[in-house]
């Protein structure tokens, strides 16, 4: 079992990532010095809770807590006011008071979800991640909790950190192969952005990552996990820095957005917008170097880096428009300089980026 | 003018109070550095629009800011997740982004609701928050924000402390007589809770509050907001001292809710709510005069103090028990001990709400 300390000042949070964790969930909300008097509301979907409901509400009541859980529907849908409304009647209808405690078991929209309804219920209570994705190593380290507006991703959120983060690595090994290239994209991201030696690291242990390696997947998550935490410590409300943990998203949210968030997982869009942005660094003057290197990971992961022919440049760009990380109207990019290394630029023209759209389409036609 | 800052440390902010300051928002705007380069949202309310919203729209207009407007309708009903959706929605449409303002200009109402959407929209943005009632010196200082749920009031919300606050008394002038009585109420129970010379200069200026007479509402305004920043100071996050501010409250919810909010208005339902509080004192052992000193206060503004014969006591009672104020199943009241000094106990037991319940329908008799 490993421990990744977050450090937030009195926010700060520790992460324990392990096998068997869920077991010991009772436990750990002992040692967290938890309610016992007051109800933990587990908030899960029904993918998950088949699989792991069960056995957290066991070790939590064998522990002394009461329990009561909310299952919604899998899928990024549940991430919005209706549903958040829809948990919010289960936490008072349950009887949730200031002390209570709101679980999130399962991955990112789980996570969002939750994370929202624990900042928000009386103003806020305290919050509990028990991610079972790979990709929610990425969304349960920073704090950010939000559900989506019909018009726009994210939109309606907080900053609400966790008492802890109980990540048990042995749900992972049921997750589907899709899934898991996509998760260990924001794992490569965390390389690309900040650790030249862990993009690596990455590289070399392809394949033990994506056979779920226990030691691979400990050792990857940590290092994942704790390259976000020191980025986000130093820059908890986004401010400034933060902003490079959105390498590939620019363009990755757009064609998550075209694509009604069902062609593509999210990894595979930043997969892709990773792509992207080496493409414009080097056309900007960095070594061609740059662009091969981030892709021959990537792709080594099974993840896409060419963009599908039958998607529409203005709709990408109209897309992208619509995207909150417009700043004033000026197009913000995060841009490699280097393997580990990003930097923030505020002045990439359209035509850039409809230069790298086209490029990229033509890549797809090689491979 | 008098400014009073809320010390909050990185969180601080001033509280302006004078006649004429709507016409001023826009120097108070540069002042405060707030951006010209993104969309300010003004919400406001249909009874207020028609009188202040063009003035405020033309004085940052003229500064150089760009306002957009959303009028929601009067009423605690507006203070739903459905219409904070909609308020959402015309930020998102107007493009507001992370250094956009959120105007609250209007009563508690608009300021919970506006300053819930600032709290949440893109995960926080500034806020602003101008007054148009007395009840609002309270609701404007301290941070609570939040919208109802339909099982109870205030369970949606998050703290989320103003940029500064613009409290132009010349809008009181247009209050409803009944309305400037049941805001004065929580101006009263700040000298109750905290300060008995406040308290004595209210019953002094009894008649100069009621007609609104700018230099002693503009006091008035001043040292109820002072009294409650220095509560707030002390705990921010309502830990524990914050809790006095609950004087009356116990009690007065259970009114509003099974009024439907619409018998009483908040200041008239913690009125008796005081009244209550002072009597259950006495009946436990405290002198007389401390219950004949609160109620002849509150009587001489008019206030109610006794309990209306046709409220059943089950009724009363039932709806104390959904309020949040119960903790860990305890009845917890905020019990004076002193004019100016108040405790909180958490072993009020049922009865003792029974038999003050009766006793101040006996009172009702007699008066």
């Amino acid at each position: 079992m490993r421990t990744l300390q977050v450090d937030l000042g009195e926010r700060s949070y520790p992460i324990y990532i392990g096998g068997g964790l869920l077991n010991e969930a009772g436990d750990y909300f002992e040692r967290h010095q938890l309610s016992k008097k007051s109800p933990v509301l587990i908030v899960t979907d029904d993918h998950v809770a088949p699989l792991y409901l069960k056995r957290v509400e066991e070790s939590l009541g064998n522990s002394g807590f009461t329990t009561v859980s909310k299952v919604v529907k899998s899928g990024e849908k549940s991430k919005s006011l209706e549903v958040f409304e829809e948990v919010m009647t289960a936490a008072i209808e349950s009887g949730l008071d200031r002390r209570s405690v709101v679980v999130a078991l399962g991955g990112g929209v789980v996570g969002d979800l939750a994370g929202f309804v624990a900042a928000s219920y009386m103003r806020g209570v305290a919050f509990v991640q028990m991610p079972t994705t790979i990709l929610a190593h990425d969304s349960s380290v920073g704090g950010k909790v939000a559900v989506n507006h019909r018009l726009a991703k994210n939109m309606i959120g907080a900053f609400h950190q966790p008492e802890m983060v109980l990540y048990d690595v042995d749900t992972l090994q049921s997750l589907p192969e899709r899934e898991v290239r996509a998760g260990l994209s924001e794992m490569i991201k965390h390389g690309l952005i900040w650790d030249a030696e862990f993009a690596e690291w990455c590289r070399e242990h392809t394949a033990d990552l994506l056979s779920l390696d226990p030691d691979a997947l400990g050792y990857g998550l940590t290092k994942g996990c704790s390259i976000k935490a020191q980025v986000v410590s130093e820059d908890e409300k986004e401010m400034g820095l933060r902003a490079i943990l959105n390498l590939g998203h620019t363009l990755g949210h757009a064609l998550e957005a075209i694509g009604g968030y069902g062609e593509f997982l999210h990894g595979e869009a930043i997969s892709i917008g990773m792509a992207a942005a080496a493409r414009i660094s080097v056309n900007r003057g960095r070594d061609r170097s740059l662009y091969d290197t981030t892709t021959s990971i990537l792709r080594g992961f099974g993840l896409p880096t060419v963009m599908p022919g039958h998607l529409e440049e203005d709709q990408i760009i109209g897309a992208m428009m619509h995207d909150k990380k417009f700043k004033e109207q000026q197009l913000v990019f995060v841009l490699p300089t280097e393997i580990g290394k990003v930097e923030i630029v505020s002045d990439v023209k359209v035509e850039e980026v409809r230069r790298v759209i086209s490029e990229l389409k033509e890549e797809g036609h090689h491979v």
